[in-house]
Order: structure tokens, then C-alpha cells, then sequence
């Protein structure tokens, strides 16, 4: 069984977390939530709450296969820990799946692994992606190599699609 | 292309309505959302909010496929309108797939269509089931002839599966 780590923080958008989620564990993978904080609850921009299965800091990436990162505003907050830099910095290394949505493209653009690599998000952080050397497409989805990329909650069946191919 | 509506009013249960939403849309399926008022925006038992697409007084069932009812406590509401009632009514007469989770077996109560059946709910309303005459099971997802039915949102990978499996 294939496992996949989700990042959370406080104000991440409430189904850019949960619909990939659920959508992974109905096609039989394990899902981790990982956090600042083991089992503390996070609450959406919505307000659905999400408990942290997992601290940034005890994740071994050798444990997952892939990665997804939510936006909302959570991706500004998960940026400031080096440890979940790391992370997205090894599971690119090791060509795993890191998909990431609407502002969440702001987690790799501090990881530093955008360069030269074609992503689609949210319009706002158009200047953000290109300007850490990313090739932005205004798409529901983008694939390049291990990048899956969405724009917005209305792209979720795009998104989730183009998960499920690169995982299966 | 298979159509599907789906109920909503105010304090629905925000993943119940949401995760069944897009699943259907990644399956390819068109669906129509059908509330007290057409346009108008309710908002989840979390606050996520859901614009309806349609009035129930509008809604031709002829038109549809299937009928998806989400929990929370807007069954409450929407046990209360007599066109609602007449849908699952319809529906059920026609052999089309009614889905309905945790506390939305209210409506179906309320509709009359129960006696006899096997479903499952919220265990809240197991009491309500059984004296509407239905046959409770403490499942993941109980599927009866054209009635899919699960408890929480916990059951969401196992009720989309099969919603799906009727529809296919």
C-alpha cells in the first residue's frame, strides 16, 4: 500500500486538503497529515477542522511516496519551517509525486526546486512562481515530471485525475 | 453523460456534500445542486458555502440519474419541503439511485420510502429508521436495490465506491 504525506496549517483551503485526501484513501492508499504539531487541529479557511497525524519534524520521507500540499493561506505559514522545506527538497530528489494547488506553490518556491520547471496555481502568485524561474501555464492542471499542479477547488477532479495517473 | 442532483440547505454537513460533488465531476458525471431557492448560497455545518443551482420546485426528475442527500442538520430542513419529498418519492418509483449519509436518512423518512429497507445512518437516527420501518445496519455503506446509504464522514471512500459501482 502506498503511503502519501499532506501538509497542513491553520487557514488551509478546506477542500484542496480533504478532497484529495478522502480521494486517495477511496483509491487504497494510507494518507499521513503532517504539521507543526503532532495531533493538534488545524482549522480551515472555512473552518473544518484537521488533526496532524505527524510533526514536520518526525518525517522520514523514505516512509511516503508522494506529497500534497493544500493552499489557502497555510502555505505562507508552512514555508517558515525548514524541516518542510526538507522534505519537499528530498521527495523531488527522489522523484516522488509532489502535487500542490492554488497558493500552495509557495512551499516549493522556498524549497528551491522550481527552476526551469513548467507549474500552473492561483493567479495571484503568478509573479512569485516565475520570478523563482518556475514556467507558469494557466491550466486546470500541469504535469511536468513528479510536479502535479491545479489552480483553484474547481480544478480538483483535474487534479486528483492527474495524482491517480502518476501514482498508479 | 449521466446527471445527478444533489440537495443542499443551510448547516449541511460541508465534506458530505462537497466530496460526493466532486467525485461525481471527476467520474464525468453533470451535477446539479437543488436547495429552498435557486442562486441562493447556504452554508455548511463548517461554514463551507454551496450556491444552489436550482429551487426543488424546479427540479423534473425525469431529468436526473441519481439523487445524492448529504448529513448534517439541513435534512432537518429539507424534510420540511413537500417537493423535496415528492423527488425522492419520484425517484424512487423510477429505480433511480438515492444516496443518502449520517443524518440524511431523515428525508427519506419523511418521503415514506423506507419500509422494509436495509440502511445505514448516523446512529442518532437509528431509532427514526427503525419506526419508519427500515432495517438498520451498523455498516460502512449498506446498499439496498437503488438506496446507497453510509454514517459519517468517515464512510465517505466506501459510499462514493459504491455510488459509483449504481451508476456504472
Amino acid at each position: 500500500m502506498k503511503k502519501i504525506l499532506l501538509f497542513v496549517d491553520d487557514i488551509y483551503e478546506d477542500l484542496e486538503l480533504w478532497y484529495p485526501k478522502i480521494r486517495l484513501e477511496e483509491a487504497g492508499f494510507k494518507i499521513s497529515v503532517a504539521g507543526p504539531e503532532a495531533n493538534k487541529v488545524y482549522s480551515g479557511k472555512h473552518g473544518y477542522p484537521c488533526k496532524a497525524d505527524l510533526s514536520f519534524d518526525s518525517v522520514h520521507t523514505t516512509s511516503f511516496d508522494g506529497l500534497v500540499i493544500p493552499g489557502g493561506y497555510a502555505p505562507d505559514k508552512i514555508r517558515r519551517h525548514a524541516k518542510a522545506l526538507q522534505i519537499v527538497k528530498e521527495m523531488d530528489q527522489e522523484k516522488k509525486l509532489i502535487a500542490f494547488i492554488c497558493h500552495a506553490g509557495w512551499v516549493p518556491i522556498s524549497a528551491k526546486i522550481l527552476r526551469g520547471r513548467h507549474v500552473t496555481a492561483f493567479s495571484a502568485i503568478r509573479d512569485d512562481l516565475e520570478n523563482a524561474g518556475a514556467k507558469y501555464s494557466d491550466q486546470p492542471v500541469v504535469v511536468d515530471g513528479n510536479l502535479v499542479t491545479s489552480r483553484t477547488p474547481a480544478d480538483l477532479p483535474d487534479f486528483c485525475r492527474a495524482i491517480l495517473k502518476f501514482l498508479s
